[in-house]
């Protein structure tokens, strides 16, 4: 199921290319439908192109237990992220009919829009619409590179421009399965990830201003090299991180240099940072020692200047939950280990909104976004299971 | 007369580019054969289009002193590099001449064809040609960025095809005046640079590997970070440099890591490392340093490869000639450094032939191999008084 998803937006090196409303992310959305109305399910698009398909409670029809993943990708991104957190929902929510027949409370089964970011500069669309973080008119003013609005874009794809008759009602709970797209679990040899906290993220970029010079006839005394403090800040900021807390990541990947000339001394360095942390106040510590280097800077003739881009909130997830996902593992035999989450997922929207469950399964290498993504079949397998288990709790008991 | 002779080749931007056999270099040779001939100067050109200007010694004709320097410049370089050479020799013999009559002693004036390597990778053509380090059939084999050989522009502009009768016979002495391309006199506000040596210098290319891995997702303890290791290495072998010896420089101009994204770890660093020193083995000792720093990367699990791929010998000037300067500079009332010159000049070439002296004249802000190249003119007054006097000093007493 997970290969016929893929043939929508395949691409050439073997991976898949489906941005939002895309011919080929519309293709998914109607292919998926029909799925779901051959499973017997009630289908429904919301007005910004969630697909939903619903499998009535019999007890409490009312009471709604929320299950998927989202169904864009990134540009030539794997099978699996997203994808695969749709396909497990189908496949525990039929095979639970099959065998216990409907459920007490209803469950629906969401294919979200949008999570990547990958055409418009924004994240969580499909999310962020359900819990009402975003509405209408923002898509109004965010565009992708072509200069196509969100709005426009939407329109295109046959929503949005006639809100549908939709109650927004809250939830019982939302349950999501996804690739790990890190290598805990690979290294730790364990099946199941049990998701404690999504991190918060900050980026920034960096500028370290110096002196270019010739190399040759500038005496090491008389020098501002920018290259130099570069790297000064990156050996103190990285080993710093470790020193706070052993959940920090920080990352510095990306480095331009001006003039970049072997036999010059670099007169202006720019890099990245990425910082995150499942507790705010770690990353608020992290960011004073930015500040700490900053000062020292001064000391030393050059300056450097530090802007923060992006700055996103950490969700702790619910508690509740992770212990039933754990006496879920324990019954099935699953080993299982609980995980932060680096990666942003659609559960850390929901989890601002209403009990959030978000479950991992081994990501091979740890590789994501990316044609070579993969994750074995049983791993998948383990994690259906598992979601199966969680949907029996919340809508069958 | 500088401004004249930047007009050949001057460019858009207010620099010259004036490269080997080009037409801009021909006609500026050409130009310079006339002002030479107009001066009542014996005129040739050797077989590789180095132009002589010579004032026949009327005692010891036999006996050449021989000043000048390079009339090629870099792609948009200035119009001091190399051209106040000639302009200052061919200004200090015209009043030496006016003031003395003829010396006792020859003069050559030389405008020599090459030295900054800028057309063919190949440097101090014109020096390497006079001094014995490079013959015609090394020509063959040169090419410049558009498949023609060295031999093959060289004969294009003239020269080369068939030797002209010349004797080569070693001058008793050369002396070349140059902009200093250095920030130390204006620092120290000194007039004359007196050179003791020109640097040795040794270029590497140095590669990083780790492993490329999501920033979110992999925990610090995991990571193989390239960039991290890339910044250790420079704080590591800068700070060695420093300690090692106070006139050793050591650059990281350039680098380069993949996949270069703010969010993901960077698997491989490559960068440049530039280092100079008037002492081979303090080179040496440095190089050990880079070793020291290649087994630690071992035990962390990751790889570095460092290659050399350039080693030119420091070379030691003429000690006698260097007190003759500072006798000269104090008799002028000028204020002088000795120095050691960390850029190349036609002057390490001559330095392993004949005695050689090389004067600095400051350089402002240390700016060179750009249009903002410049030095007052009371400096280029200064260089060319030194150099009246040293030429004295050689053919007339």
């Amino acid at each position: 199921m997970l290969e016929w998803l893929a043939a929508f937006g395949g691409t050439a090196s073997g991976g898949v290319t489906r941005l939002l409303y895309s011919d080929t992310w519309i293709q998914a959305q109607q292919a998926l439908k029909k799925v779901m109305q051959a499973k017997g399910l009630d289908v429904r698009f919301d007005e910004v192109g969630n697909l939903f398909g619903r499998r009535i409670g019999v007890e409490e029809p009312e009471s709604v237990i929320l299950t998927g993943s989202h169904i864009d990708t990134v540009k030539d991104g794997g099978e699996f992220d997203g994808a695969y957190g749709i396909v497990a929902s189908l496949m525990a929510v039929q095979r639970l009919y099959e065998q216990y027949g409907p459920p007490k409370r209803t469950i629906d089964i969401v294919s979200l829009a949008e999570e990547e970011g990958s055409r418009f500069p924004l994240t969580f669309w499909g999310s962020g619409w359900i819990t009402g973080r975003y509405n209408l008119d923002q898509a109004e003013h965010i565009y992708d590179k072509d200069g196509i609005s969100l709005k426009e874009a939407m329109e295109g794809a046959g929503f949005g421009a006639k809100p549908m008759p939709i109650e927004r009602k809250k939830p019982k709970a939302f349950v999501e399965v996804h690739v790990e797209q890190g290598i805990v679990l690979e290294r730790k040899k364990k099946s199941i990830g049990i998701v404690s906290h999504i991190v918060g993220q900050r980026r920034y970029t960096v500028h370290f201003k110096g002196e270019s010079n010739h190399a040759g006839t500038t005496p090491m005394s008389m020098r501002k090299d920018a290259m130099r403090l570069m790297a000064e800040w990156t050996v103190f900021l990285l080993t710093e991180a470790e020193l706070l807390d052993e959940s920090l990541v920080a990352t510095v990947g990306k480095v331009t240099a001006k003039p970049n000339m072997p036999n010059v001394i670099a007169g202006e360095v720019e890099c990245s940072l990425d910082a995150r942390h499942y507790d705010s106040s770690v990353l608020d510590r992290f960011e004073k020692k930015i500040e700490e280097f900053e000062t020292h800077v001064k000391t030393r003739g050059m300056t450097m200047s530090t802007q923060r881009w992006m700055s996103i909130e950490p969700v702790k997830l619910d508690q509740a939950m992770m212990k039933s996902a754990a006496r879920q593992a324990k019954h099935l035999g699953l080993s299982y280990e609980t995980l932060i989450s680096g990666a942003g997922h659609d559960s850390q929207v929901f989890g601002g909104y209403c009990p959030t469950m978000l479950l991992f399964v081994p990501s091979r290498h740890g590789i994501s976004h990316s044609p070579d993504e993969w994750t074995e079949p049983d791993d998948l397998e383990k994690g259906i299971q598992m979601l199966m288990g969680e949907l029996y709790t919340l809508a069958y008991v």
